[in-house]
């Protein structure tokens, strides 16, 4: 399995065409896993945004007291209110706001985005992941005639561990999911792994060559990944109550 | 960057030289990253155990009666044994036992494997997995002549999202993590991003042409991943201060 980053992209324009921009750099192959950064189709699909769109509502204002309390430092109420446009439920307010996005990812700040902005304050996740990896892969065909797989990712923070890893938002083309269940192991023991979130792991391997800084590049391609004779799952997010965690959090919280 | 599996290792028996076992198999470089299971380096290190070794105390006993009243399966009490003094703290005790190794990893079960297991009941992980690395590291170097990194790497559920994916629990040859703090993006902005757990990103690479079955193999190597010049850290498991998410759970579950 090889894995390398496609350079030469230029900066990304609200409306650009994503699927274009990277056949042009690459020459990709049929089987290929395109790991595209949410921030590029985020801004090709114009979700910037200034923080002066967002009015602050009693939440947001709360927030922003309530992390000035904790950490000393008052966050812009503007900046807590667009977090809580973008999601569908805020499981932490301080020390900093956990927030679970209307597709179901559940990161710090909505996964909005202050840095890598250009003319913006702000860019916020795409609004459904998955469609755009969908919409992505389509357009690659059609643009090169191949037949890829397209993972939108992110980096995200994690509870327990510190640092960020590359995680999927949305995939096409690929399961979220090896399901071993039912498998054996070399002795004939059913296995006690059960379902290996691959989009995730491969979100991974794109970060460790695409980097974050200037001389960072958006989008990475998995080559000879190897699904295998595998049964396969589409869900990544957990649910509600299969959540001890998140359950722990909002009791925590309350 | 190129990641492959090691083909063709033979099952590890207690006492085997597993550096010696994987350079028989593949032709190691300078600067390749070596992952090894944990499964590997716990079965050379004899940490097999049975369920008889374990005389369940009160603590056992009660994480057993609480996970049979909500799971309707009663737990072996001398598994949830073993579970408590593989463990620094348990964190949930039902519905399934999320605990603190004594090296500071928070998974399910304190690790502890009951596939994949010849001739005993249990597999611990390793006691100290970085020292485990830093000694393959060392024999790896005495038996080949070739200054590798070390990753001895499990797969691990996690909060919010659903299945396992490879995570890094000992390292030796490389930094746990890259520090962007203070470096900038394009347009000359601050990072938003701060630390890469880049041994985490390995991990999960490698897992992705390892398997788990039958046809898996435990050892996988990454090539001419570059670190890169950025700053570093070797940190990786968040101290108790500073998880909101461990206090969220270790007060739900009282």
């Amino acid at each position: 399995m090889e894995v390398f980053a496609v350079e030469g992209l230029p900066e990304v324009q609200p409306g650009d065409d994503v699927a274009r921009l990277v056949v042009e750099q690459t020459d990709l192959r049929d089987g290929d896993v395109v790991c595209i950064a949410s921030t590029v189709v985020s801004k090709a699909a114009g979700r910037q945004a200034d923080l002066d769109d967002y009015a602050p509502g009693e939440q947001a204002r709360r927030i922003a007291d309530a992390i000035g309390s904790v950490t000393g430092e008052r966050k812009d109420p503007r900046f807590a209110q667009a977090v809580v446009e973008e999601s569908e439920e805020i499981l932490t307010e301080a020390p900093f706001v956990l927030a679970v996005t209307r597709f179901g990812h559940i990161t710090v700040n909505a996964g909005i985005d202050r840095s890598n902005v250009p003319d913006a304050d702000l860019l916020l996740l795409p609004e459904d992941p998955t469609v755009s990896a969908a919409q992505l892969r389509a357009d690659i065909r059609e643009r090169a005639g191949v037949d890829v797989a397209v993972i939108v990712t992110d980096t995200s923070g994690r509870p327990f561990r510190l640092g960020q890893r590359g995680v999927a938002l949305g995939w096409a083309g690929i399961p979220a999911a090896r399901d071993w269940r039912g498998e054996h192991d070399r002795e004939g023991r059913e296995l006690s792994a059960t379902v290996q979130a691959v989009v995730d792991e491969l979100a991974a391997a794109a970060n460790l060559v695409t980097g974050e800084g200037a001389g960072g590049t958006p989008v990475a391609v998995v080559r000879e990944f190897a699904f295998g004779d595998h049964d396969d799952s589409d869900a990544l997010y957990r649910e509600e109550d299969s959540d001890v965690v998140r359950e722990a959090l909002r009791e925590w919280s309350l």
